[in-house]
């Protein structure tokens, strides 16, 4: 009798007192505001905070990720990894691929890359604007297939070196988390039948990161024109994207193929930072109910307020912060075994990135071979394609998210043994092929890396030895 | 001052209520008892635990380890992994390969598979006898290479089937923890370097199992005698025992070569269980100070002590009582995530299995050509082979751990993706030296199972297809 009295009464106290203080709203703001400084006064440690994005990382912190450090230097990923620029020979991607800058250079750091990057078109700006989707609405096909710079000058004009802004990610009215690219994220979600209005807050704190750090393909007319983007997910659940089911997307469609690999001339698809994909599939991390935000936008101090750090960078730059909350053992011991992690996804990329750039360059001669009047057995050569394109879309996949396998070390790992399977069943097939064509194949093929590494693009880029990753098992040194 | 003087006080006080109660000591136990029984008045919970390990654990708790279960089946190896039987044609191995029962019958599993298991001699009794630091002592090199029935008489009659017993692991006076086998694990730490007097208690709790759960080697005199027995850990540190030294250590002395594998015709070293070198190899278990014992030995209640729990077997088959201890998410989650590793290390040990399989039987046609008078490649055939030797030490290594890749995902994950590497370049070789020499190689190649798995040995023994182990991914499809 007691309880069934007091139990309403101390639950309404109980909700009185739990609520969270409110923001001191200053102004109103509109839902889809843009400009930053206009959330500033109502959300300053925040707008600080993401302001700071600006600032370059501390160096020497993360092993294997050094995008946009105190050392001031730019990373090249194609020196990182010297396989990539000869498998991505043939348009901009095997030009210049930089390790990025934080969230507010992310425009700055397109419109200053090489311009073979931006050939795609206003698509391009799909996840570097916040005004992506208003474009999309209002010029419909034209956003996606007009020139880059054309699209580009669409923005208004003090916003057109604006990042991820608060927009991106938050309502106006109450800061409420949103999605705000509908046409990308949005659709990808319903096509799951993932019902937003479901989703959890905590849920939210990841789908707002989905909107830019997943893969995506430029679908092409038949003049390679791109007339859409969106992310190859259908055939998918939420929370287990998996590799499969996007290659399966990427080859469902000739238009979902991009561009033309020059030492193969094979039409292929492409795969972008998944970092949402191999997160979601089940890793530890999210089956503890994790979001991205509790790793990489941890809880600082500001004045009485606790706010999420939206200076948002890996942990391993700020001391593992994140980490500490759960993890006893100390920033050293966490160290340790996060590289523990990723040396073991490295040496495989590099297994499976070498494995894969040696076929390529088989298929290389046996074309020429080829163009020259022999006959090549098209049972093997055609199996060795398969063989080839299902290891390169997953090297890609790897070699483009952004944990190196610490988002998911188990399928990360899984996702490259598989590849370097691929790759050297469709260097067995390749050489009994040539082989069987007359063709003398030495057993180490020469990759001709020099041509691939140097005097590229606008820049004349060149190999910068002193980032290259070396297999830290040395295993590679076998092959 | 108040502290000077009270602290000795506190500390007598406080050193004299925290020592653990001792056990009832009833009678006293000789250093080097064999017979369980005699320390069953004073370690009676232990002793009762201990012979429960005759019982089977209960079916359906572990996907993919139903050693000894209540189902009453004995799990056939070669059929779950039809790989093998191809690749250990040729000894005992690839007759009669079963998933154990427990401690309680290891002398018994020996005594009961097929004779050609036991053909190494009296040396197969080192990890299945109390006896074998005894015997070994007392007869000197006759205890390897006798053969295994003669050995085997030299045991007191009433002890000729006791497998583990409690002087393996514990001195008889205090029963602190001890290594008997001191000419197996006593000698492989020397040559470590590694001081059991520095040892701790927790060190033990590892050290204990790994007189069993380790890889040896069974060296051969030239008429391919047993002459000794080894752990192949020369070229490694104590936590960092790697597959890539113990191949090294096999491959530098063709003693250690201990069989011929019948397909093809290769003079072959083997792995056995190597538990405890995957699992210290810096695992996140063993670093965050874990012990074998800690997970497979969790404390059970008994009146009112705590022991550990004698009854040693998978966590998986006692509803993880171990791991709920600090993971609070629940035996369902828990199991799944087992699951998730092991899901991914049995899809890459049969790519990485198949894979080698595909090159030995590649071995066997040009082995067969070349004494036919054809001239096959020396150089890509050397190559191939020694490829293939990569590839198949790691399959085995894996294959025989019994965790299925749980006890250090990221280095299994890695061992099996090398294997798939080098396996797939083995192939690669050969089929160009096949085709050079003439030799037309189908697209896929015939393994020939059924011929590896059936009719085996003396049991004639046959494949049993409901044991079989798919790709659970369903990628092994393609090849």
């Amino acid at each position: 009798m007691k309880n069934k009295i007091f139990y309403p009464l101390f639950c309404l106290v109980f909700a009185a007192c739990s609520k969270s203080a409110d923001p001191i709203k200053i102004s109103s703001i509109a839902d889809k505001e843009y400009e930053p400084q206009k959330w500033q006064a109502n959300y300053p440690a925040e707008y600080e905070l993401w302001e700071k994005t600006k600032e370059p990382t501390p160096a020497g912190k993360s092993y294997y990720k050094k995008g946009w450090d105190t050392d001031g230097k730019i990373y090249d990923k194609l020196s990182e990894f010297p396989y990539m620029p000869l498998l991505f020979k043939g348009w901009g991607f095997g030009i210049e691929y930089n390790e990025p800058r934080g969230h507010y250079h992310m425009l700055k750091d397109v419109l200053e890359v090489d311009s073979a990057r931006r050939k795609a078109g206003g698509v391009c700006l799909t996840c570097k604007t916040p005004y992506a989707q208003e474009l999309r609405d209002k010029y419909g096909k034209d956003y996606f297939s007009k020139p880059f710079e054309t699209v580009h000058s669409w923005i208004p004009k003090n916003h057109r070196e604006l990042g991820v802004a608060c927009v991106s990610c938050h309502k106006g009215e109450n800061a409420d988390l949103r999605i705000l690219n509908d046409f990308t994220l949005g659709a990808a979600l319903r096509n799951m039948n993932f019902d937003l209005k479901s989703a959890s807050h905590q849920d939210m704190r990841t789908l707002v990161c989905a909107q830019c750090h997943v893969t995506y393909v430029v679908s092409k007319d038949k003049e390679m024109k791109s007339q859409n983007v969106f992310f190859p997910w259908n055939n998918s659940k939420y929370g287990k994207i998996n590799i499969e089911d996007i290659i399966k997307t990427i080859k469902s469609d000739p238009a979902n193929l991009e561009w033309t690999q020059a030492v193969t001339g094979f039409k292929l698809g492409f795969i972008r930072h998944p970092e949402f994909e191999l997160f979601s599939n089940q890793s530890l991390h999210w089956k503890a109910g994790l979001s991205c935000a509790d790793c990489h936008m941890p809880y600082v101090r500001y004045g009485s307020y606790k706010v999420s750090d939206h200076r948002v960078m890996s942990p391993l730059k700020n001391g593992l912060r994140a980490c500490v909350q759960c993890h006893s053992q100390g920033e050293e011991w966490l160290r340790d075994r996060i590289k523990f992690t990723q040396d073991r996804t490295v040496s495989m990329l590099i297994r499976s990135g070498y494995s894969t750039a040696v076929s390529a360059k088989i298929f290389e001669k046996l074309n020429k071979a080829r163009s020259e009047g022999k006959n090549i057995d098209k049972n093997l050569y055609d199996k060795a394609r398969e063989y080839y394109e299902q290891a390169f879309y997953r090297i890609v996949f790897i070699g483009a998210e952004n944990s190196l396998g610490f988002h998911n070390p188990q399928e990360t790992l899984r996702v490259l043994a598989d590849a370097s399977s691929f790759a050297a069943k469709s260097e067995a097939l390749l050489r009994q092929a040539a082989a069987q064509a007359g063709i003398y194949l030495p057993e180490k093929i020469d990759l001709e890396l020099n041509k691939y590494l140097t005097d590229r693009g606008e820049k004349k880029l060149n190999f910068d030895s002193k980032v290259e990753f070396k297999d830290p098992f040395k295993i590679q040194d076998y092959f």
